[in-house]
């Protein structure tokens, strides 16, 4: 059993966009050598989430209005009053969706289902480059 | 340390079925021979989530509610277009609730509180047959 | 690699209260002696649940705002005619927010973003003291 700690990074244009990082994660477990064992997902910083989704434009512009209806952008936040930032509503939805994911492979291959993508989605008000933490634990 | 991979197999109603998974991950935990470690849970699909719940028919209703009510079903959604789909709730609402879940076991026995239980949520607009990875790490 | 399994005690409010946990799983992780891996993080009980949040007063304000927004606590909840309990949405919110966190760590320390914490969400209708189990597995 071996552990394998490697860096993503995804270029975003915030307000909830959606970054399929599918193919990033499947090169990951074939380079690794290993057979079996999980894949863990984390994005460092606190407005951004990970989760899956069917990567198709409509699913990812009904989950934008989702979240727009939950957090909506244009609302007033204390967050703002702290810091004078506008992304008070990126800090509640990053928070609700979480940071961290965890996908099992077996046989090489992450145990994804085939309309199902691993997907970062960024909540910030503003373009970003982030780092996912993508961390193998197998053997 | 080693891994075991495991697929259970949950049949659901749909509509935010809530499917109780307690009774086979302790088995799978009594099973492996492995003292302490971590169990994955992961639903290779883009229609349903895993979390914890505690599993009576109340609390189940009123998390089914809630769902209605932050993506309902008879609304509108950009990926019926996609697809000539019916079920754009089920992917907004599986990928808030995330397809993944890490539950630590120890001494054979997997730590949830007495209340506790792993559940499936199946948002899906009709029954579905579900296969949800199951692999533990441990020694 | 080893699993070395920790239990930590949170006090909280409820109510959708917010405790920090950034301290104990660095010290967790430093102890260890471990340099990289993940460290699992698990609430047992199904009124509470585990995210990242920037902690400072106003996003943590807007936190407790949403889960408001989304599952009132004045609101009527079956849960509360199933054991005459008043924290339906306690159950809700904790499902939602799901009670597992992983998070990579590597050379000793937790891979978070600067203004990044892993944190506790209670959100049962009265203080209570919590177990959250910490699980390391790494080399």
């Amino acid at each position: 059993m071996t552990v394998q700690t490697r860096f993503l990074t995804a270029r975003s244009r915030g307000h909830g966009d959606v970054v399929d990082l599918t193919a990033e994660l499947g090169q990951a477990v074939k380079d690794s050598g290993l057979a079996s064992g999980i894949a863990t997902l984390f994005v460092s910083g606190s407005t951004a989430g990970l989760s899956t989704i069917e990567f198709e434009p409509g699913a990812v512009q009904d989950l934008k209005l989702a979240f727009e209806k939950i957090a909506p952008e244009g609302a007033d936040y204390h967050h703002h009053a702290t810091w004078g930032d506008d992304n008070g509503s990126a800090h509640v939805r990053a928070c609700l969706l979480g940071p961290s994911l965890t996908v099992p492979f077996q046989q090489g291959r992450a145990l994804l289902g085939t309309w199902q993508q691993v997907v970062l989605v960024d909540f910030d008000t503003r373009p970003r480059e982030r780092e996912i933490v993508l961390q193998l634990l197998g053997e």
